[in-house]
């Protein structure tokens, strides 16, 4: 029988989707991947794209996980201070503090970090391989035709030129409520 | 006061999710922007990857689409034939036969296609450009950091090879119910 590999998104209130969504696509195409979006209630979350997923179940009901996803968001830095998501997780996610390094995709000992929205996919990607080995990761790839061709090349704070960074680094500070300007 | 687009996702069960969150994540960022994810009946729509994501509105409900996607996925074939999509949309959807061609996005009179699960984010980032300017376009490739790096170079039959090739056909036809193999 094929070992089951449970994989857990923490969603919340104002989650990014796609740093949900993307990761999911990729892991839900491993063998015996079983995906679980959590959350204190089953049912609708709403996403930040006007749109919601419904969580599949509860801190309290979701098995013990092998992988456990944190989508980015609005509301991220308030969930890791929950004292629910902390009970539930804790032991998963001590040691959490981390120091920030210019890379999309980051491992530090068990955690491994995608920086960027869309840096999801290829994070879904590399944990894949970890998971279940590199031809499997490229089948994936090749199943969901990862051959990315952005239209334009302002992805980067660098690559985008010092205008448009002020008006998006306005526009993230906004999103935030104000906390981080 | 700002005007608002109406974009309108065609959903329906077994969708690729990351069809249709890909291109909304994107869109969701225009100026104006009301997303609108559509079914027969509001509430959950249970996707490829082991969550459901809830329709928003109905046929019957939703306002007139600027733009309306339809997200690939097991029954879209099925769902492009249905007699209640083809009223709904019947105008928008015309003229819809069309011819293959290698690339991720292609323009075709007001139709625009993303070939390619992962495609939806080019698409959505075209698309933006299309409606709000370029510039609108680099800032929400910035904002949601689209500078992708793909762990592994599998995304196309060639680059991936024969051997993955075949798998991963094999796959997809399984996916389609044997329809296409």
């Amino acid at each position: 029988m094929t070992k089951q590999i449970d994989i857990g998104f923490l969603l919340y209130p104002g989650v990014t989707q796609l740093d949900a969504t993307g990761p999911a696509q990729v892991l839900s195409l491993l063998t015996g991947a079983k995906i679980h979006m959590i959350w204190k209630e089953k049912g609708p979350i709403e996403t930040d794209a006007q749109f919601s997923i419904n969580a599949t179940t509860t801190f309290d009901e979701c098995p013990n996980l092998n992988v456990i996803c944190i989508p980015g968001g609005a509301g991220q830095m308030a969930i890791m201070m929950d004292p629910k998501v902390l009970a539930a997780f804790g032991d998963m996610l001590k040691n959490f503090g981390a120091e920030h390094v210019a890379e999309r995709v980051v491992r530090d000992r068990n955690r491994l970090t995608g920086g960027g929205v869309t840096a999801g996919i290829d994070f879904g990607l590399t944990l894949a391989a970890e998971i279940e080995g590199v031809e499997k990761a490229k089948e994936i790839q090749l199943y969901i035709e990862y051959a990315p061709n952005p239209p334009f090349d302002a992805g980067t704070p660098e690559k985008a030129g010092p205008e448009i960074e002020s008006i998006v680094r306005k526009k993230f500070a906004e999103s935030l409520g104000g906390a981080f300007t």
